[in-house]
């Protein structure tokens, strides 16, 4: 994570693209990037979408590339360690949905 | 990274969610928290998306961590090693924008 | 149609809402608009999603709403007249997927 | 609009598309050309997308025209009608967002 961040940062200075990158155009990014993976499965039903060919799987490989570099990007920007967030919410998590309620159920929190 | 996959696996199978996270799901899982993020910069300057105050941060902290928690949970779905299509993408994306050319320019690679 | 432009225009002007309704930030709430109704489809089944219960088809038609809003006004402040370039994009697409090709595939263009 | 929807039924009738048309379907749809809108102006400033040269125009017009079609489209298969559902969002918003309140102010109505 630390090396691919650094890679992150020294492709972007490289380029001088720091300047287009405000969180607000980050965010944007990241969004257009999820709504491409999305394209791959768009047509396809819930088995298709767990029975990839290796071509496909290769192509969504590089499209979850972009959501994460994207994303990392973005988080850098605000100063936000990823990891730690993200650790942070499943705790928040555990006690939102509770196994004993939330087992097996789809429901959103306020419905539960 | 390891200690987060690992999080998100047991956190699911606790709640036997796997039920529900085809890569379909997932994928229009990861695009409506994109959209979350997305929100909170919808109405900001691009200068205001740069100096949120500490608590809009935090908010977007925890947005940014619910995009991470479903990418890794898409990837691993797929058998993507995330950090491994991460750095590829960098490198093919050197080749595809060279300095001399993407230097300072926001084109797309078919326009530059 | 006529009517809803002349409402939507009246009510921005009103609220003066005009200086955030750069073609930029609407292109970002239709965006976001059309998360929150993928949001009510996230973890339903096909079958699911076509025998909504009433309640929840009453919340969809709301956002449905929204994109329409934010759709229509986005057209507006470009000088594009929707309706028209909808009828010209089908006509296109009669071309581009000929019913002899097309017929009971869900291929892209590329692909067929 | 009318003429649009009639348009939009033959269409897909002739292609035998509608078993790929369920509404969870059409949503991703929905959510995947209005990321495409935006990559339109995913680097511009907001100056930038309110002038925009002819040919962008264009295209961006195509985009919105593919908006308005799965638009029309998942009402349909919902039976809401949309101009309908466009006008009675527009009444309640006038309520939600009273002029002496959200006049110049995008702060959203939990925050007015």
């Amino acid at each position: 994570m630390e090396e691919l961040l650094k890679n992150i940062r020294q492709f972007n200075e490289e380029r001088d693209w720091g300047q287009f990158h405000s969180p607000k155009n980050l965010a944007m990014s990241l969004a257009i990037e999820t709504a491409e993976v999305m394209e791959h499965f768009q047509w396809l039903t819930q088995e298709q979408s767990s029975n990839l060919p290796t071509d496909k799987k290769k192509e969504i490989s590089e499209e979850l590339a972009d959501v994460m570099i994207y994303l990392v990007n973005l988080a850098d920007k605000l100063n936000i360690d990823l990891l730690k967030a993200a650790q942070m919410k499943i705790e928040k998590n555990r006690k939102k949905y509770p196994v004993t309620k939330a087992k097996g159920s789809y429901k959103k929190y306020s419905e539960l």
